[in-house]
């Protein structure tokens, strides 16, 4: 698939984390910037932190294993409830009061996204969903419909069960589904600049890197284990055919080549 | 508008409350009938009971004016969690599982319902909505390429503001902007075969309903307070058109008039 071919138009992919998702100011400065350059967009957003909150409210143990929630069926509901719920439609209400025509999906809603219900080794993450198949005929509808997508990292398995889903896997899973039909630019949006070569100082962001070195930069314990998982998924969308991987904050939303991380395959 | 006009498609839309919001076993039998039957549905749900119940486990009290939620900013994001969240999504992934492709929405997303907050008198009834627009083309395009829409009782107000906004409204306001487009035959789903003339006995089910008479049986006492204001939403959507307004149980599914209540403008 070349993502470079003529006549397609530019998808812009936007994982939003963190503070894009908690703090209403971050989330106001990224709507007003995606409102006025227009660009066609599809959101894929997280909201652990607040989950977490809403599970210690009501007195439900949050339990992880490798940077992933063990969901049992309360926190199911719970990260239901926040993520397609709360975190879900504030996200859609302010974007349509920007004049953006957003509109909030599972990957349950029309059947966007299916998953199964993860089988991994000797770790019981419960309802926790490994993705399947992504429903580009629907997404491309409603994009083409001058609409919106904005997806909470929930799925289903197509017989009635939801899944708790990795909201950066969603992010690059979608990309790569999409390469087909869009030039795929996926941004993931993060609280820091980009992948810092020194976690502590904001101005080492390493400004381009390349598949091949994920692996040393892990041994050497230059990028930390949370980043790991990220850049893998972003490896895979670069693999399918997106045009454009970054890693920035909302600062380099205008010019992410500029001030973020620009991931390649070589 | 004349509901009858040939050429227009028959619209079931189903206000589903209580026992099929609440009891997974109903609200399957609900599905298996429509999956079985194949009607070109829309749904708009409820979930009262189970918004109390997270509201009373997060402590947050509920207050009730008038059979209304006071709706303040806890209240709200409970409520949006809860009917666009949980209840939202099980109900969308169970009708997935029976072969419909539902597709969930509150009325923010694609601006489907858009509503003001309500004033009214000297109750302050919070971030409670009333109604202005349905988007007529967003259903209908959602409608047309097969999707069932599953409306949850949420709107906006275009400014970023979610509001919680009645279901039976929400039903009513629908078929009433749709009669236009399709033979609309709208639904009230209740825990009881139809409107009883004996609150006590299911036997007693008044068949046919004028408009006229819902005035004279409330105030003899015949039919109680909750039931008055459903009516009046199933009046307003008579009036705009509606072909058909029903009230009944899940075992009035198949043949409503020949169960429940008929209720008609003479």
């Amino acid at each position: 698939m070349d993502g470079t071919a003529g006549g397609k138009g530019i998808l812009h992919i936007f994982k939003l984390g963190g503070s894009l998702v908690e703090d209403e100011a971050v989330r106001r400065a990224f709507i007003a910037v995606l409102a006025r350059t227009r660009r066609m967009a599809l959101l894929v957003h997280g909201g652990g932190k607040a989950a977490s909150e809403m599970s210690s409210r009501l007195g439900v143990p949050v339990q992880m294993r490798e940077g992933r929630r063990i969901t049992d069926a309360e926190t199911l509901k719970i990260v239901t409830m926040v993520y397609a719920g709360w975190v879900n439609k504030s996200l859609v209400a302010d974007l349509q009061a920007a004049g953006l025509d957003a509109l909030g999906l599972t990957g349950a809603d029309g059947n966007a996204i299916r998953a199964h219900k993860r089988r991994r080794g000797d770790i019981d993450y419960g309802f926790a969903g490994d993705i399947d198949e992504v429903n580009t005929a629907l997404l491309r509808a409603l994009i083409g419909s001058g609409l919106t997508p904005v997806i909470a990292p929930i799925t289903h398995d197509g017989q009635g069960q939801l899944l708790n889903t990795n909201a950066d896997t969603m992010a690059a899973e979608t990309a790569a589904a999409l390469a087909g039909e869009y030039r795929i630019r996926l941004c993931f949006l993060l609280d820091r600049p980009g992948v810092l070569a020194d976690p502590g100082n904001p101005d080492s962001v390493i400004r381009r890197l390349t598949v091949g070195e994920i692996g040393d930069l892990h041994q050497r314990g230059v990028i930390a284990d949370g980043m790991v998982p990220k850049l893998r998924n972003a490896t895979r969308a670069l693999e399918a055919g997106a045009e454009a991987v970054w890693l920035t904050d909302i600062y380099g939303l205008e010019d992410p080549a500029g001030r973020g991380t620009t991931l390649t395959l070589t």
